[in-house]
């Protein structure tokens, strides 16, 4: 793991902030090559506090210039580096269904450096038929693939009932974090990192916003 | 938006507090009927510590009992109560690709109370045709199906650049909240909710765990 880590960045930045960054990031894309964004133009756009942002900034080593801003440019390589976006990641994929191939067609993915290299699937059906120009495989050459293919993470779109069984394959093949697009929780090793994409809380969160009134009263 | 408001839950309870309020859902679902839950495996399941669940639930006027916990049921009907999730949600969905079939077929929505009723698109070759037994309706009947279908909220799974287009014709058609999935912020007016899915976003956090080691000491 060491060799993959941003041995500069500090060990303590939590999730939140990480979450912040990616924020931050979308904001200082949207500004033209060359030019400066401010800690408060960030702040307005992300939905926090300017000295949240400076703190941010700060803990990445960042310090704008007082009055002239960050230069957009050096701000995102910064967070990217943070991030760990400034390389590229691969990624096999299990359970190749409608999510798979939405996913498999989505630009923001390779436009981060996020490529997935190799497909997976249970049916037999599926098994060697091309999707998005890539072979489907069978479960049991999972580990073979993802060794030969030199994936780091792991997509899983498969139902809930198989998650965890597919995340337990996943992780016999050595992949070092897990993409889940199925409901629940996944039990992994401490050195196997897991982000869920759970698309019900995402509805729940919305249902919230709308019952409590407008975005910023809530 | 004062009919659909929860009365009684606290009108200041943060976004993030409703975050922690859907995990605490996840992990109460997850009990048999008529057990009961601690606040300390409430506190482990999602990762936050025994005084912030206690805090979280005191907030929505659920007190435990000392020595005995929360009744899981009652605990989920009150959370499903402050998140808004006790009452049916209606939602059109615009750009009917493979994500919208991928959402169409996701039990997940169904079960909390979130159901898609109509489909539309912008392209010809789509119109009228059935997908997952709606009919997909052209962009012109946004506004009058909105109406008829009775929906509340919106479905964008339209690429980057139609998004902001299609969030204004739907905040036009009086939907009250937007789930997202396009990149990129949506300015809409302040009676109207947003929700957005970023794909990439969830990659970017995934590196970052990875990068900066396991998941609890990041």
């Amino acid at each position: 793991m060491s060799q993959s880590r941003a041995d500069d960045a500090p060990a303590e930045l939590s999730r939140a902030t990480a979450q912040r960054l990616s924020y931050y990031l979308r904001c200082v894309a949207a500004v033209p090559a060359g030019a400066t964004v401010s800690s408060s133009q960030l702040a307005a756009s992300v939905g926090v506090s300017d000295a949240q942002v400076r703190r941010d900034l700060a803990a990445l080593g960042h310090l704008g210039q007082r009055g002239v801003g960050y230069d957009a440019a050096a701000l995102a390589a910064m967070i990217r580096r943070t991030l760990g976006t400034d390389r590229g990641w691969r990624a096999v994929l299990v359970g190749v269904g409608n999510l798979a191939r939405a996913l498999l067609r989505y630009r923001g993915f390779r436009d981060q450096g996020f490529q997935i290299v190799g497909l997976f699937d249970a049916a037999a059906d599926k098994i060697d038929h091309e999707v998005e120009g890539l072979r489907v495989f069978p479960m049991p050459k999972l580990k073979e693939q993802v060794a030969l293919l030199k994936a780091d993470l792991g997509v899983l779109t498969v139902p809930a009932e198989a998650a965890q069984t597919v995340a337990d394959e996943l992780v016999r093949a050595g992949v070092k974090g897990l993409l889940s697009f199925a409901p629940g929780i996944l039990r992994v090793p401490p050195r196997v990192s897991v982000v869920t994409v759970d698309l019900a809380i995402q509805f729940e969160q919305l249902a919230f916003l709308v019952n409590h009134g407008p975005t910023d009263g809530a």
